[in-house]
């Protein structure tokens, strides 16, 4: 997997728009091939993103409605939002998402992470998890864990996630 | 379990000392019994502890070292600090300890959860947990998630923490 990187504004006046996020171009051979010419894919770890634009993402993957302004506090308090973009022409829209809890020291811990079902199946979710990987690790965290549903189980296994690794279990606490 | 609470200065002198932190007494039934008439138990949410003080609680577990520098800074980025204190006299001593991560919305995850030996197996693990949990409720969290290593398992099942529900699984990403 290679990154071009590049600072892209998502405003095209001059001046910035209050809107605007910076984004990192992401490219990898036989991307063109999947996604077509048009399409290009960008990267931000910038958290102001547009909540119901978030909304329809988790919408379209099926995950139950959240009230916006807890998901407003979580990303405010989350310790890294990574987002990933298809841009064509003037157009931008939000493909995925993930965020990541941590103490800033040790440990980190993955939630959220969405891909648009029809961007599924071409390498961007493990793009965009490696990209949350190299920028949690670029901070010196290297106990990274996460909760995985069952079925993505082995999609986190080829990313190098361990289940249980000597014997561990995650556990849940719920209200009654 | 119930708790008496009650503010306490670990400073004899009317003026605050720096190293004064509030804590809350804490008894429950039988529990002069389990640790004699001259012990008093206190919760702290205060994370400004002493850092020798707590590498040795970390010592007395049998915990790997860890840099201090990055033990300070995890303190000051998790959401939750618990400590529990055991005052005999005018002698106070840290027996306990735990931390919690947390989008400070939908999710927090306990960290580093420690009684000193020759306090365990008197409910005091329980009383810091349970301590751990109401504070997150009320702050409105309400998936409070861990990893637990093989032989705490049970003890995190009786606390009503639920390893892998719905088959979601913890997972680990180590660096190379």
């Amino acid at each position: 997997m290679g990154f071009l990187k590049s600072i892209f504004s998502s405003s095209d006046s001059a001046s910035p728009s209050p809107n605007a996020i910076s984004l990192e171009e992401y490219s990898a051979p036989g991307m063109s091939d999947r996604l077509g010419t048009q399409s290009r894919i960008y990267f931000s770890t910038d958290r102001s993103i547009d909540l119901y634009e978030l909304e329809e993402l988790c919408d379209s993957v099926g995950w139950a409605r959240r009230p916006l302004r807890k998901v407003r506090k979580a990303l405010q308090h989350s310790y890294m939002v990574v987002s990933m973009w298809e841009v064509r022409g003037s157009r931008k829209r939000l493909i995925g998402f993930a965020r990541a809890t941590s103490d800033c020291a040790f440990n980190a811990t993955v939630w959220d992470v969405a891909i648009r079902p029809e961007f599924q199946g071409k390498g961007l979710g493990k793009a965009l998890m490696s990209y949350l990987i190299s920028k949690l690790r670029r901070e010196d965290i290297s106990n990274i864990t996460l909760f995985a549903d069952p079925h993505v189980v082995k999609f986190y296994g080829g990313l190098g996630f361990l289940a249980d690794p000597e014997g561990i279990k995650g556990m849940f606490w719920y209200p009654n």
